[in-house]
């Protein structure tokens, strides 16, 4: 047996999977967002076709999977495993999209962090041998969270500066094994098109820094997102400058400040770090406060954006890092603070000619 | 790379993980059922010291957690990641039980299939060489299942005969490459003691038999159990007589019924098949109507009993089938069935003695 795991928390893919297709759905929030082209579907219905806010999200679930093994030119048989989460309660949004699916199924609750969770465990899976191909999806919808982990929307309360805006969206990935066409295809005008591999990855260990406020869910994740990301350069002897993007799942303003601010009293200012809920919305034109989050943010940014411009070439080497709230309503309302947690996995073009870039 | 599965959807474990240890951990009215003396430790007190049910339920996760790595003689810094969850919203009772460890964390939901779903994945781990060792663990609470599957126990409603009794408990596990001994080890008495191991598993697919009456979770999950154990006798080439047991997780007498019946309709008489949630209470003692449920249910009946019997090889080859409903009071409210799923994983002894056995 091999071993793969380098420093103490993190490990290599070998064969590094690649990222055979992706999708990405929003809703109007989203349309009105920076990224609005990026999308490969946007709806402006906040139902998508549905009687409820629930099953809207079990639907954005069952369409961004479906999108995403049509262009990756398969049907849902060929998949080995679908690794998938929300923010429902008992996870049913993914359970209910994937029902009909007839795939094995392995259900995941890493709150926000959720996609990088998944994304990591389907590449373990291929990595590993255990099937050929496998899928990782997430979704979060604005009115089932808001109900669900703070208040009904119905209550009409006025939202604090810290809080971010839930974003209605949904992320999935087809995950194989590498293939001829991983290292770069040319095409007939002699421009590249990559598919990203997934090298490595740094799980998430649960950190508390003592937020109580579910309002200000940036603070909370920021540790786990700094520690994470420390660990991970630390494991990998990789600096952040060997990244062209470094970027978290939804830590909005609040938190994307004080992960900059915590690398900074470490003696490193990070030049390419961004956050996924910072790029989704316009934080100045639209009315989300201190921007987006949920499950389908850092989802559906990868998904559509990231992952487009490293197709392309424009981006090669990105450090996703998934964050995650581990709190519920029950939680808070019985006085407990919020853990966090942040599961970091590399993305990288890996043609012949970047292969020396370490 | 070396591939890995068996027929459609199963795959083998190549290098058999051993279960190093485990433990579980029960209240009153498990103390009080036929596998009391198997449990490690047994509480009269449902708030196990604490203020709530729900933060008992994180005591209960971390206590068992805490006995597995000690009857493993390892601290939580030796695990490469743990692999857990629960029943409740958000699944904070295996998040804030697993808060203060410090090791990288993968939050699961897989109803009360969660500790099946726990083992494959922290073998998987182990096998395609991502850790040396890793934890699997999942745990169920009577009182806070209840108030939110169902209904306030403080309304004191009539339970129909359907219904099954949410076992308080938890199990875990601790996961290693095989080792020495995994061959079984022989003591001063001449007995030989065994320690199990993970060769083969067939991961779950959702499916939905139509049913909608929470109070009869067992009907609803038959269908996935039965399915999930054809697949497994069909991919694997063993028959149900390979086992010495096979044992779904919490289907109790309705559930377990409907499984026999589906077999003998196919034409195979089940001689060697049981159920966690019929072995756990007396049902004609103790008053659980159709038996025991719960993610508890399970986890705690192959970490406690099951696991003990192959430790003394009584048991030497064990096909264990957590089974799990993937509904919350949300979706039932909101008129949907019930999807089922069943995770399957075979345990075995392999000393040098038993190798011949296919």
């Amino acid at each position: 047996m091999s071993v793969k795991y380098v420093g103490k928390g993190s490990f290599k893919f070998e064969t590094a999977p690649e990222i055979a297709a992706w999708a990405s759905v929003g809703a109007s929030m989203e349309s009105q967002g920076p990224l609005a082209k990026h999308f490969d579907y946007l709806s402006d219905d906040a139902y998508f076709g549905q009687a409820t806010w629930e099953k809207a999200e079990s639907e954005l679930h069952r369409r961004v999977l479906e999108l995403a093994l049509g262009k990756a030119k398969i049907s849902a048989a060929e998949l080995g495993m679908i690794f998938a989460g929300d923010l429902q309660n008992q996870c049913t949004a993914s359970s209910f999209g994937s029902r009909d699916e007839g795939v094995p199924y392995f259900g995941l609750y890493g709150a926000c962090s959720t996609f990088a969770e998944a994304l990591i465990l389907s590449a373990m899976a291929v990595d590993g041998g255990f099937i050929e191909r496998g899928a990782a999806a997430a979704s979060s919808h604005f009115c089932s969270a808001e109900r669900q982990f703070r208040l009904p929307l119905e209550y009409g309360g006025q939202r604090t500066p810290t809080a971010q805006w839930t974003v209605t969206g949904a992320g999935a990935a087809i995950i194989s094994a590498a293939s001829d066409r991983s290292r770069g295809i040319s095409e007939a005008d002699g421009a590249m098109i990559y598919t990203p591999r997934v090298t490595l990855a740094t799980p998430g260990i649960i950190r508390d820094a003592g937020i109580k406020d579910s309002a200000n869910m940036g603070a909370a994740m920021a540790i786990a997102a700094y520690e994470t990301l420390y660990r991970h350069f630390e494991d990998t002897g990789r600096g952040p400058n060997s990244y062209d993007l470094i970027v978290t799942g939804d830590l909005g303003a609040i938190g994307f400040g004080i992960v900059e601010d915590f690398f900074r009293k470490s003696g490193t200012k990070l030049t390419n770090y961004n956050d996924c809920g910072l790029m989704i919305y316009d934080l100045k034109k639209q009315d989300v406060h201190a921007g987006g989050s949920g499950a389908g943010c850092g989802a559906a940014v990868l998904c559509g954006y990231l992952l487009g411009e490293m197709r392309s070439g424009k981006l090669n080497k990105v450090l996703f890092a998934g964050t995650g709230a581990l709190m519920s309503a029950i939680t808070s309302g019985q006085g407990e603070s919020i853990p966090g947690i942040c599961h970091a996995v590399a993305i990288e073009n890996l043609p012949e000619n970047l292969r020396g870039s370490k």
